[in-house]
């Protein structure tokens, strides 16, 4: 168990002695913005589908603060993602727990920021903090993503007793070498996707299932915000009841094959793409090895597997549209 | 109250009496594909927001089916929206709850059809059938977005009491009202956009709160599926904290500024599109007539008003593109 983990076991269990007067941890809570938040879906997804009666929520920060669950408050934890601990809707979401007296965690990359002031628990998270993400020498096991997930495993673990705890926990020890192996094996293929989408004005990402933020990521954070290309996450299952009609020759889709069980959804679409498009870039978890990983608890491995190899491919296609992954026109830039 | 409001009252009731031995229903799932998933969005914010003991979660069908949370039994409701009785993986979901001994609520408009048969309750909701939805003569109030919101806010009141079930049941009183004067409001504006966006490859819809869900269908229903047109949805509130980036003076924009809870989230992207942006075209309940609706529940209604007061823009937007709502290139026409 590595020490982001360790601190998140006994914070939950610390939680539930002290909400156990007043019925203990009723509520759930994710919250961020941005890729924090993307980060954040698959722990949603965990508790959505393991618990039985523990709510949840993922929310951007400030719909949190403006559109409050009712129920926030002494029975709450919200968890919160702000990478340098100073986005001011997260702060705010943050002190909204403090008042309300839900506890408060906060998963955070700087040692000091202005978010820390909130935190009942502050955990700092794993970071490969080298250019454009390709050092890869970081524990993934300590990454944001999954931090929130021990969150979750913990909290319907501790309450309601998580048959496959330690299988996730195998998966844990076993994601970073899978990751690692993973981002070595798509370094030609990143190459020729980049030449081959380099000049596109729009680009579409596809997934389903826990790993779905990953492709939200990929889309607001990258094409998006760092390379200003047009984007849309469409998730698998929804494609054949709309978004399929835009399919043809010359739209572009990058799709996410997951491990687990919405891998159907998945493998439908790209039938569906391989027969009506004809520029698919696959991510194929199966092939890019995190089957090794147990099929009662892979589902939530997908985000963290994909969200790490995008990087390759990104700074790839940085390289060939000689547009870096830094360069920004709005962003902490002009008045928002 | 209307007849569909009535029914779905009883059926509440019913099922609270049903399984209050084993301890009342505990979980309520929306479940459906593509516009009928969209519709369902309302009804899950408000028990997020409203309710302090009911888990709630919104699946496209296929990812439900395979996905299935771990609770879904006996203790659940299964709300699932399907226009014809006839989407196979709808018909799945509804077949699993029978299974499963979940109560199975279905909103459909055909009086017959595959799915009735897994109903425990089977909702005929309103549904202006006219060409392109134009003749807006129906009672808005029977329509599925509300008999979906009537299923949460009863299930809710009958279990932990809604303050607001008065003012809702106000709202609905005077939705129709509301809606028949936007539309009109709209007509020559509708006419304006046409002519502006006709031509344009891709167009981006906006909004945030519980009526995100009417950007989702213009954008995958309308934009991609019926004029084959790129589009993505983007969050108001997460657009600050990536998509951002990819405003310019020749990206166009639709944006929904909701009334209620959320608002400042809407207004704060359209200040920044004011100043970035040059092609914007918005859609302000506000200004459409929404606040004479409480504002304690006004958030609920924000999708009913923009859902239907979108078909004046997309039928004057496939005059202009020449391009029918009714014309399709795989939907029913390959295999998929």
């Amino acid at each position: 168990m590595n020490k982001q983990a360790e601190q998140i076991k006994t914070a939950v269990e610390e939680t539930l002695a002290k909400t156990e007067s007043i019925g203990g941890v009723k509520q759930l809570y994710f919250v961020g913005c941005g890729g924090s938040l993307g980060a954040l879906y698959p722990a949603k997804t965990f508790v959505e589908t393991e618990s039985s009666t523990i709510k949840t929520g993922w929310y951007n920060s400030n719909e949190f603060l403006h559109a409050t669950p009712k129920d926030f408050g002494p029975n709450s934890m919200i968890v919160l993602a702000c990478h340098k601990g100073n986005t001011p809707e997260t702060i705010k979401a943050a002190a909204l727990g403090k008042e309300k007296g839900a506890t408060v965690i906060l998963l955070t990359w700087l040692e000091e920021s202005e978010i820390i002031q909130y935190g009942d628990y502050v955990v700092h998270y794993e970071f490969d903090a080298s250019p454009d993400h390709l050092a890869g020498d970081i524990d993934y096991a300590g990454e944001k993503t999954l931090c929130a997930l021990y969150v979750a495993v913990e909290l319907v673990n501790q309450t309601e007793s998580y048959a496959n705890y330690d299988k996730f926990a195998e998966g844990v020890d076993r994601i970073t070498a899978v990751i690692r192996k993973a981002r070595k094996h798509v370094a030609q293929r990143a190459l020729d996707f980049a030449q081959e989408y380099k000049d596109d004005k729009f680009i579409y990402t596809m997934a389903s299932g826990a790993g779905f933020g990953a492709a939200y990521m990929e889309s607001i954070c990258i094409f998006q915000e760092m390379q200003w290309i047009n984007s849309a996450v469409i998730h698998t299952g929804e494609y054949f009841h709309g978004p399929f009609e835009v399919t043809d020759a010359d739209v572009p889709f990058v799709i996410q094959i997951s491990e687990g069980s919405t891998r159907e959804l998945d493998e439908r679409a790209l039938r569906f793409l391989n027969k009506y498009a004809k520029r698919i870039e696959t991510l194929d978890a199966k092939e890019l090895g995190l089957s090794t990983i147990d099929s009662s608890v892979v589902d939530y491995f997908n985000h963290s597997l994909f969200n790490n190899v995008y990087p390759i491919y990104n700074h790839a296609l940085a390289d060939a549209t000689k547009h870096p992954l830094t360069t920004r026109r709005y962003m902490w830039k002009v008045e928002y």
